[in-house]
Parts: structure tokens; sequence; C-alpha cells
């Protein structure tokens, strides 16, 4: 199992866009083969940041998830509403 | 439901040490009433990165935690092992 936190902080007045946009691409990804689950949480300290917490079978299930049609399609939209780069970490269990 | 993600960069040659310590805090911190879940993940591409994953009913369970003999005493001990500060969020569902 992998686990996947993405964390991003969202541009001023763009965060109802921005979770308007991940409602497709949580929905899909969940209906992966792959996927055990995905789910876009809200800081409680600074709603501007908002994380994806994921849990994958494995690589190839990423692989194949990085691939779709929804992430290439979705992510790239997110990634302009957005400051800077997501803090993207996969996790494995010790 | 409230989401912790607690990211810590551990010293050179402490990582061991740093595990099994949390052994103890994270065997009683699953036992506490308001615990849903208490995970210590590692990085896969930063061996360093030693990032807890936790999941409490409410606010109330983790101040409850944060208050327990376990958590009070070995969570000092941790912090010596790590690189700086952890990086803490508290997250809830969108």
């Amino acid at each position: 199992m992998i686990k996947i936190v993405s964390k991003n902080v969202i541009k001023d007045g763009q965060k109802d866009t921005f979770i308007q946009l991940t409602k497709e691409l949580i929905e899909k990804s969940r209906q992966e083969a792959g996927c055990i689950s995905y789910h876009l949480l809200q800081d409680i300290n600074n709603c501007s940041v908002l994380t994806f917490i994921e849990e994958w079978q494995d690589q190839k299930a990423i692989e194949i998830h990085n691939n779709s049609e929804h992430f290439k399609r979705i992510i790239p939209l997110l990634a302009d509403l957005r400051i800077g780069k997501s803090e993207l970490n996969l996790y494995k269990e010790i």
C-alpha cells in the first residue's frame, strides 16, 4: 500500500473553483481498480491549504492513475489555481 | 473527524531510535477512545522523512491525547531526534 499526501496552497479567491474541479477527479479516481481511498481535506487553521490524502494498492496503480484521462486533464487546471508547486510525499508503512 | 499529518525530518543515524520510541506511542494512542487510526509512515523517496497520519473523532479527543501521559513523555524524546520542528497540519473533510 502506498499513501500519497499532496498539499496545495490555493490562490486568493480560487478555492471554490479548485474544489469544484476536484469533484470529477475524486469520483473517477475512486473508481480506479487500484484506488483504496481518495480524499480532499482542508486545513483547520488555514483555509487556503487543501490537501489530497490518497491510498493506492501499489506503484503500478499510481502509474495508471497518473496516465488516466481525468488526471492528465484536471491536474493542470488545478495547478493554475495554487501558489507554487504542491508539496508531494509518497509513503509506505514502516 | 479530524485528520492529523505530522511530518518529521530525522537526524542522521537516529531513525531506528525514533521508530523504536514511537512503538509505545502508537500502541497506547490506538487504545484511546477517540482514536480512529494512528500510523507512522516513511517517505518512499527520502528515508529521513517519517510522518504520522492520524484520525481522531473530534477536537476533544485530540486534547485528551495531547494531555496523555504517553504523549507528554514520548513526544519530547522524539523532538530531540528530528531536524527542526515537525510540519503539523490538522484537516477536516470538505
